[in-house]
């Protein structure tokens, strides 16, 4: 398979020396994810001269594999009639996604040029939000009344001349469209031709009602290892079904943007945005930062006094800090991915600060005795400064580990992303209790 | 769908209170990766308890889904016959990565209890790497030789009874098992069945060669939106095929590794790992990051003399690393995941610096002026502090971006995984320059 490594390199060479030709070349020999990640990884200039050389026939799949604020990029640099040839042949779903980018007016003219059948699923995935199972839900799939046999039901696929891609079962339902089960396609070429459809329904298939959570859908996909599975309505009426390659997509983007969130960045942003749009979207993050640095600088102004008798704590006080915050992060995440992926839940939290408490414990009296001695040998500090460093780590690291499991759940109670907020709480957290601790305990044993 | 919230609550009540009629309930209502789960989620001696009461049908797969630190706790629990008995029915590339935390002298027998066939099959995948194409290679398929109609090739398939789970291509062979062509099952009801199966071929189906890295085949993959694709060794010889639910796993894992790296932690630990055991780990972490805080120490220490001076820098020194700390880290996390998804590469980081510096420039000129501003008000600071602490962050949060897109290319080149050593990289340099540029400034201008 292609390297694209190699081709972004080549493109960006023939855009330089105005290569028309050899872009053409780079573009036809890659698919349309291949082409979205390239378009991502140009500036915007670039960006819009290869969005002119690419094959309208790809552009529909393209659009719906790029981050949001590129595809937004691209759309408006599309007429109506360029926008409408391209959503003709994409899947509903994805379509559904799609129109959310569009300008009003454009989408009245796409719907209407759907055939009324497409018209009518169009709407029910519409309907649905874009995180739940019912905005997942591709409508085109092959459902028959229950009662036939296998030969007949292989008779009328063969009628049907195509099938939509991803079928993997045929769906059974009753004459209201209740969902009823499944055949699985490979079992049609081994089970006897003469049995009736019902008697060889994988009883494995459960549907997925609308409403649930996109993530639950990933995280049953992934128990149940299937590749798709049957969406119905709160009535059993069935809508369509999931496919693997969408939930691939909501594996992808939950990890992406976990990952993000925690520098406080967001995954759909372009790369390449433009330097003021980038600046501002940061300069909140930056911002938040900023306050939650003056607090910090304002406990540790608590301790002036101090500070002035003895000039050393100002200089081993970062250590303290920054010991807690590594601590306390290595207990955040593990926290945090264990909620996402369920494994750490209310029943086994308490267990759980039990246990990182008491590594915290451990680990906070090895490296308190670690660190005393080196401010001692290193800094020719007295013994007495030794000491208090060594408390102070010890409380800051112990009180990073109970921070590291309750701020998760704490956030979670008030509806914030624990991804999101977590870092910044924790960090502020163990500086200013880093600071107090270790200046506090200077300042009870210390002052003159 | 089953809650496995309240299954865990559940659980670890009837536990508690000795109802092995409950638990064995709980159990038999889910499947193994849920049940894998939710022994991760219990601590050691719990999970003992209910591993005695799983299902011996279901260890195969629990065992497949568990981390490898749960997976060894409990294989060591288990003798050579309970072994032998539940490895039989597995899927052969989970059996060969099981068989790494096996005993060597019950591997034999495992092995010797394979039927004849699977032997040869099983030794083939262990002959590739884990996290290679090799490694993930399902044998267990369906091929045939060219040449035959699609009649023919339905009766065949009708003979062999039951298919493969996982079947949707047919592969075809030559004589010499070179792979030539896939054909989708699903087209096997469509096309006239006179057809020899060659001119139905689905040529988009491209084998991967054992050797590619798991990483690549989970991006192409994606591109692909393929759900099964062949897998032939380097003389085009057919092994078997790779199947999305282990691509899954592999985009899974991928993401978890990457987001416990951050935090110097691993992925495949068991999370209520004895404490001894998970002091032991971090306690490398914390050690690697001592030796850090000692280096930013080492620096605040060379300006003693101006901190015995002006007390106020001691102060407000931690604002100006903590700023720079958090825009690094924005860019940092920004290049990671770019590097990644390959969005960001040699051919464009040049690019990607110059948009990054300007974003770092201007945000960095915005909040030198707030920080400038509020030191003087809120601390009341001379405004010539002020200055210089404004000079001083926007030096610190131009160098970070620098470093934000410089580090996770040095890191890759030399063999370092970014997402492990970046952070800790970022955060000394951030730290160390922050302090460095506001006391050396102050210094310059200020010591009498």
């Amino acid at each position: 398979m292609q390297q694209p490594d190699n081709n972004l390199g080549q493109l960006i060479q023939d855009l330089e020396s105005d290569q028309v030709a050899g872009i053409r070349k780079t573009l036809t020999s890659l698919n349309p994810p291949e082409i979205a990640r390239l378009l991502e990884s140009l500036t915007v200039g670039k960006r819009k001269i290869i969005w002119q050389l690419v094959d309208q026939e790809d552009e529909g799949e393209i659009l719906k594999e790029l981050v949001d604020d590129v595809r937004q990029n691209l759309i408006e640099e599309m007429d109506a009639s360029e926008l409408i040839a391209v959503t003709q042949d994409m899947e509903l779903d994805d379509l559904a996604d799609l129109l959310i980018d569009i300008p009003e007016a454009i989408t009245e003219q796409i719907i209407t040029a759907l055939d009324q059948q497409d018209q009518v699923r169009l709407e029910s995935v519409m309907s649905f939000e874009e995180n739940t199972a019912g905005g997942l839900t591709n409508p085109r799939i092959v459902s028959v009344r229950r009662g036939i046999t296998i030969e007949v039901l292989i008779r009328y696929l063969r009628k049907l001349r195509k099938l939509p891609e991803d079928t993997n079962y045929i769906y059974i339902i009753n004459k209201h469209n209740e969902y009823l089960g499944a055949v699985k396609l490979v079992d049609l070429f081994v089970e006897d031709k003469g049995k009736n459809i019902e008697d060889i329904m994988d009883e494995s298939v459960k549907p997925f009602t609308a409403e649930t959570d996109s993530h639950q859908v990933s995280l049953d996909f992934q128990d149940l290892d299937i590749i798709s599975a049957p969406v119905v309505d709160d009535q059993n009426k069935l809508l369509g079904q999931i496919t693997i390659d969408d939930v691939v997509d909501v594996i992808q983007d939950q990890a992406n943007s976990e990952i993000f969130n925690m520098a406080g960045l967001d995954d759909e942003d372009d790369i390449f945005a433009p330097v003021l749009v980038s600046s501002k979207r940061r300069a909140v993050w930056l911002g938040m930062n900023l306050v939650t640095a003056f607090i910090v600088a304002g406990a540790v102004g608590l301790f002036k006094e101090i500070l002035g008798q003895i000039v050393i704590l100002a200089v081993l006080m970062p250590i303290v800090a920054s010991m807690g915050g590594v601590a306390g992060n290595q207990t955040l995440i593990l926290v945090i991915r264990g909620i996402a992926t369920k494994k750490i839940q209310r029943s086994n939290a308490i267990k759980l600060l039990i246990k990182e408490g008491s590594v915290a414990l451990l680990n906070g009296l090895t490296w308190s005795i670690v660190v005393s001695v080196l401010a001692v040998v290193l800094f020719q500090t007295p013994w007495n400064i030794g000491y208090i460093i060594g408390a102070a780590m010890l409380l800051n690291i112990l009180a990073s580990a109970i921070a590291g499991v309750s701020i998760p759940f704490l956030l979670k109670k008030v509806g914030i992303d624990p991804a999101l907020a977590g870092g910044v709480m924790m960090t502020t957290l163990t500086d200013v209790l880093g600071f107090i601790t270790f200046l506090g305990l200077a300042t009870l044993f210390l002052l003159e």
